[in-house]
């Protein structure tokens, strides 16, 4: 580098490190600097540009913030090797905002550390909302691509709301709890979580506010903060989420719409009473406040089927109702649905043919072979049977190493067990712990910031062995802290 | 309704019609007035509360146009019988205003209209941009199915970026076509569409501009408009877009980003030459523009192979490359991809699973069992070999009827013949004749508002016959409107 070539303006507006910044770019952009070059000493550089060292220190600091430069051990500092990519995403200034405004949330940093552990190897998930590999029904799928394989099959362009196939045997399954859903009013949709997507920019206005039980499914309160809308926590009880509270917050606060989990809630295990239920719906109508009811584990129940849904109290419309076969069958299949009043499912319908257009019309013909043959009931209830003995197996482990250390309730269906730790003991730091020793955990703090005494764990991933071995370690770990 | 109940207030600050219309809303809240009842006379409410008959009729026509009354033809007024679903619509103030921003484009009442046309039973389509069902590869996909029947899935959630069998079936194909793409640096898409929406969403700001071409794909168009991005137009010939044209503009203004279709566009059937494409990509580099490179309908050409893509030149990592196998194999699976730079990839990958979790592993297994078996390239043959036939039929058909009213380039590949009619004939009474007579056009007005004197015919949708009849069809009503 020349140091005649190039001074920064004294008598600009532009601060001298923004403008060094900009020329130390531009060496990068023009290919001056290569890839993993080393650059001058920041001593030199001060001297080139007759600057301070801490005016030097600001701009590099900023390029390596940027991800453009980066120090090394020997304290020296190179272009890194990527550094076109970097550049080339320079340009798209609004996804940077973006991706801040994403990692402005509570916690989010131990939300990414558990989404990177889940993929090594040997890590044991105790935390897992998913079915353990060997819980998926694998033979049976092989059998409905088998019967699909000899059906002509269109490949064309599903309609708006998805395959009338699929949504007709939707409708039936609807029938079945008591809430008539015609073909009409239901959008099949790749996964529940995009029927969330939907409704965040689809019908929530930034700067609206959404109810949501406290604690709640993580990636809904992500979606919704993503759509700046402000989260509501509401408590909950043994009967799940306490409308009381709610009707005195109304008089105050106009709150758009809620949303809620009622049975076998993520990540509590609730199941909302009947009582309660009848109780939030006269509340929805009397204050004409919207519900989103997200029931996708619905059918794991492992005692007796919860009550009849939400939605099939809702005489008035206010409430939209999201299913999924994630939980029961398969998370691949990306097939979920959302149903409710005709008028608000057309609109979700146009937004969704605006994004993608349809959900998968393989999927849809996968689904719909599921239900509308004995599959589907002969699986959930095969699938009833081992999750029962996997949460006696988890109950079993708990009562035996947890007594006296943690607190939590037996859970009448879904995945998980809502620990409740002891006064004294760190969830954080038990998660790291944890981590070390290769045993990844949810806290309770990822799913409500005020939820930091808690664990959430799920007896639907880790083997037989797994949680054997993690829950005694897990003990362990917590005996060591109340020791010392 | 009792006229001593309630009476407007008069020292209110809220003008006396808004209290009315809440008023009358509250009635059809609480169900005092029922779905379809008919409301008091206008002149009777105008006494009960003592007002202007004008203020009624103000009152009552937002209630219209809300969608909750509606006049009839005996001058009464009636709740409509859809309230309910009207009502709970309400809150979501946020969608409406969404739907008139999408309906303030140009021409989006032609675009609704075609769509909804597409599904009259005996419409003859001759603008469609799909293939026929009689071209769709409904046996090789039975095959298909049934070849996966015998494997064991993974019915799990998929990795963030699409199954790595894929991927690796991708990168092999992009290094067929001169681009470097490991399989980190792509990311799997349910269609074209969502990867233009992931980068609408992720990477451009609200405010910037896009340089499209004139004319360009419709749903694109919608969707940066959606995302409240400025659409810049730029002119093309037989080579393509007009890069020197994009060259002056430069100097003095700042777009965003680029988005072209340089293989076999949609609408004109354009090709961009070797030298065009040399052309923008250095303008590319030297202006540090970005671009989405559109090239769905790369495999379709007829005649000989298209130039390598714009990415295949592409040094700086400029460049985004959408792919499809909508308009190859089949639109329902719902799978396309893009590759660039890896931090862009994993970005887009991170929105797109804050969306929908992954594109479904079904349909990702059956598009990876297509590209590494001999089905994709033996269909591929095929299918050209049908298509060829196709744009003859096509051809001939212009040849003999519409010479002297209208011009047109034989195109190499693709879907689209771009007709100009000659002047004095308007496009736009062209679509109404046609569609009164079971014919549905594509006005080139709906690519680009200029482009009135254009329509788009696609030779991959109609049958033969229906080709036959609806070019016939069309010379007619072209000449009546020349001789009237
Ligand atoms: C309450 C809840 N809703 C929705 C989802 C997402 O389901 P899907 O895979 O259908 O998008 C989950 C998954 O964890 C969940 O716990
Ligand atoms: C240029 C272009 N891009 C993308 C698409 C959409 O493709 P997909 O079905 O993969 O979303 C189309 C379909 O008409 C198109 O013409």
């Amino acid at each position: 580098m020349n140091p005649m070539e190039w001074q920064p303006d004294r008598a600009s507006q532009e601060p001298l490190h923004r403008q060094i910044e900009h020329y130390l770019k531009q060496k990068m952009t023009t290919g001056e600097w290569a890839p993993g070059m080393r650059i001058p000493a920041q001593r030199q550089l001060a001297d080139m540009f007759r600057v301070n060292r801490s005016t030097i220190v600001t701009a590099v600091d900023e390029l390596i913030a940027q991800g453009l430069l980066e120090g090394n051990a020997g304290g020296g500092t190179r272009v890194v090797s990527t550094v076109w990519d970097s550049l080339a995403a320079k340009p798209m200034l609004n996804w940077h905002d973006y991706i801040e405004a994403g990692t402005q949330q509570p916690n989010s940093q131990i939300v990414q550390i558990i989404n990177h552990a889940e993929f090594q190897p040997g890590i044991i998930r105790l935390g897992t909302g998913e079915l353990s590999p060997e819980l998926l029904p694998v033979q049976r799928m092989q059998d409905v691509l088998a019967k699909l394989s000899t059906r002509a099959m269109t490949l064309g362009y599903e309609e708006a709301k998805g395959s009338m196939w699929l949504r007709e045997a939707l409708s039936n399954r609807m029938a079945g709890l008591g809430v008539e859903a015609p073909s009409s009013s239901i959008l099949v949709v790749s996964g529940a979580l995009q029927a969330l997507q939907l409704i965040s920019i689809g019908l929530l206005e930034p700067g609206s506010s959404v109810i949501v039980e406290a604690p709640s499914y993580l990636n809904s309160l992500h979606l919704f903060q993503t759509a700046g809308v402000q989260l509501n926590g509401l408590g909950m009880d043994e009967e799940g989420v306490i409308v009381q509270d709610l009707a005195h917050r109304r008089q105050t606060s106009r709150d758009s719409i809620m949303y809620t989990i009622p049975s076998f809630h993520n990540p509590t295990g609730i199941v909302m009473s009947e009582g309660r239920r009848d109780e939030l719906i006269a509340l929805s109508e009397r204050e004409r406040l919207p519900i989103i009811e997200d029931d996708v584990y619905r059918d794991l129940w492992l005692d007796e089927p919860p009550p009849l849904p939400l939605k099939a109290r809702d005489a008035a419309g206010n409430v939209l109702y999201i299913g999924s076969f994630s939980k029961s069958v398969s998370p691949g299949l990306r097939i979920g649905w959302i149903t409710g009043p005709k008028t608000v499912i057309d609109r979700l319908a146009d937004i969704k043919m605006q994004t993608d257009y349809g959900s998968s019309s393989f999927s849809q013909a996968i689904a719909a072979e599921w239900l509308t043959s004995s599959h589907y009931d002969d699986h959930m209830a095969e699938l009833r049977a081992a999750l029962r003995e996997r949460r006696a197996h988890m109950l079993g482990l708990l009562e035996q190493h947890l007594t006296g250390l943690a607190e939590w309730r037996k859970p009448s269906g879904g995945f998980y067990v809502w620990l409740r730790l002891n006064d004294g003991i760190s969830a954080t730091r038990l998660f790291q712990d944890a981590l070390r020793q290769g045993i990844l955990l949810n806290p309770g703090s990822i799913y409500d910031r005020t939820m930091g005494a808690f664990l959430r764990l799920s007896y639907a991933y880790a083997s037989h062995q797994e949680l054997s071995d993690g829950i005694v370690q897990l003990a362990r770990l917590i005996q060591t802290q109340v020791r010392a």
